[in-house]
């Protein structure tokens, strides 16, 4: 069965690699497969954010998403590294504040038998030396975080490997069972997967309310660079009411993220971003003004009408979604290929995607 | 008569082309041309800068080379354009420091003829509107700015357009009258100038001593870009006793400098430098906060043992020094250029160069 998938995203590509491991014929459209969210995304995959505390069912999807990812790096990793540690997550609070919001994670992640460890600030101080003094934290062993860039390449190494096509072209409009490039070429499939993050809604050709609109929300986020590393864990940071990410890699780089603003199709690195990102990574870690400053850059993550991924048929035969994953499209990437390459191969997807069908918003 | 130069920066490129224009046979050595210090400088020609107070003679040869920018821009943009605006600088103050220190420019200037006019805050505000509130101004109408990227690609062009040979090369060391590469190819030369800045020294070879040491001053720089621009003047604004420049250019690049540190040949832009750059931009201008964020680079400036430029004949025959200049090589490159190659045609060199030749320090 031919099956044709828009996007090249970290969703995208998940999906084709799985289809192609499922025996699917695969090609993916993408004018520049890798380079937008994904590219940008941190890759940190915690147990839980404050998103899931009442959103039962996204916990569900997420758990789901987190078992499968080490056998889904394992077999990825036959093709290239992904860059993946599960190592730990530290939530560290620096004021009293951040110290209720741990605690009720502690009470949600212990209700739902996530490990985890409370720490005092000595705690803290210990496993992050590089912290300013915080007052107590939370540690998560089984969490870790992924990298984005490092995840793509190797699923499009993958693709490749697996006799999947990849053309870099951009999509004109859909026409019955045809995709139409912007070359007029026109790509048929037997199955269609859209998975083009807050572009997914744009595409022509399909009826009007077909697709839902996923508007883009704008993230800016901050590279910064040393070696040895500064930092050796995964990290969230509390101060006054908002999480700063801090996400290591081995190779010394540091991703600082991310601002979150509606403002459209705006992809442009402010310089307040900027400085907002550095500001407040100078406030809990001291040292890191004396990083290399490597990169700042700016996503545009996929939000649906209900800010809950969209996965599975649409209303139109054999047109499929997989978009909306708004903050969650690296985390959610194992359960959301597996569940549309069932609904392709007509097989039961996991039970955890079942309330995110894009038909709930008809 | 073969000359050789080693250097394309906007001191090396400035007298290749020059020499050129005299006729003599021109090969410039450099592995990276135009991209060390020249491509990072904001290219920013006020009139004074407080280190001309105490130093006539620097004074005089700074307004002799203002003297010669008109005419050398115009016979360069016959090639190509330079980027070159003499639309005014305004000198911004922001307190009662800064407000003394224009009071003692303003007599400075006009104690040396360099017309100036006093602002009154609601004037700055015109002129300025993008400007947060200040305590008073100065604007030097004569002065303005060039674009050093545009300003030494120009050169490159001019200097391959007059017959000039530029190679990529990085040099060995100095042998009798050769230039050896680091392909063990060599150069010969009747007349050899070193112009690669704080990397001058480095070039073996030379007796010990014949080449004063050049150390790196370096310089964090910040660009941002809004269209239209944001400001429309060339300006400098003090703050806490420290002076911040913002050199706006007609494709909306505005350019935000600088810092000076002293760490040897480190050229690592730091996640301080950075933020100190964005914070101090946007106490001075609110909305500068909006514009994207394009660029932060470092470059070394080159600080000669007295930190005054060093012009002419060293002790070893046949080879002169263009090197040294500090903050001031774009402002000091027409009348380096036409000092060197006078010493070069054996002519009489511009009388504000003399005190610069390299021999006080020997």
């Amino acid at each position: 069965m031919n099956t044709v998938v828009v996007g090249a995203g970290v969703i995208g590509l998940a999906t084709a690699w799985e289809a192609l491991r499922r025996g699917l014929t695969v090609t993916v459209l993408d004018p520049a497969p890798a380079s937008k969210a994904s590219h940008v995304s941190a890759g940190m995959l915690p147990a839980v954010n404050e998103q899931l505390y009442d959103q039962p069912e996204l916990l569900r999807l997420c758990l789901d998403s987190r078992a499968r990812y080490p056998s889904f790096v394992a077999a990825l990793e036959e093709f290239a590294p992904a860059g993946f540690r599960r190592d730990g997550v530290l939530d560290a609070a620096f004021d009293e504040e951040g110290l209720r919001a741990l605690a009720r994670q502690r009470a949600f992640q212990e209700a739902h038998g996530i490990r985890t460890e409370r720490l005092s600030p000595e705690d803290c101080a210990k496993l992050q030396p590089a912290f300013a003094p915080t007052v107590g934290g939370l540690f998560s062993p089984d969490e870790g975080a992924v990298d984005p860039r490092a995840l793509t390449s190797a699923l499009l190494t993958a693709v490749e490997a697996l006799g999947g096509t990849v053309l870099h072209r951009a999509v004109a409009r859909v026409d019955d069972h045809a995709v139409v490039l912007d070359d007029t070429s026109r790509v048929p499939f037997d199955r269609l997967v859209l998975a083009a993050g807050c572009w997914t809604h744009r595409i022509a050709g399909l009826p009007a309310g077909a697709v839902p609109e996923i508007r883009p929300v704008k993230g800016e986020i901050l590279r910064l660079h040393s070696d040895p590393p500064l930092l050796d864990v995964t990290a969230r940071a509390l101060v006054r009411g908002s999480s700063l990410y801090l996400v290591p890699r081995l190779d010394g780089e540091l991703v600082v993220g991310a601002t979150y603003q509606e403002r459209g199709y705006d992809e442009t690195v402010t310089a307040d971003a900027t400085r907002s990102l550095l500001t407040r990574a100078a406030e809990v870690i001291p040292g890191v003004g004396a990083l290399r400053f490597a990169e700042v850059s700016a996503g545009l993550r996929p939000g649906s009408p209900d800010d809950l991924p969209l996965i599975g048929p649409t209303a139109v035969p054999d047109v499929y979604l997989a978009a909306g994953h708004f903050r969650m499209g690296v985390q959610l990437a194992p359960v959301t290929a597996a569940a549309v390459v069932a609904h392709l191969t007509d097989t039961a997807p996991p039970e955890a995607a079942a309330p995110f069908t894009p038909r709930r918003l008809a």
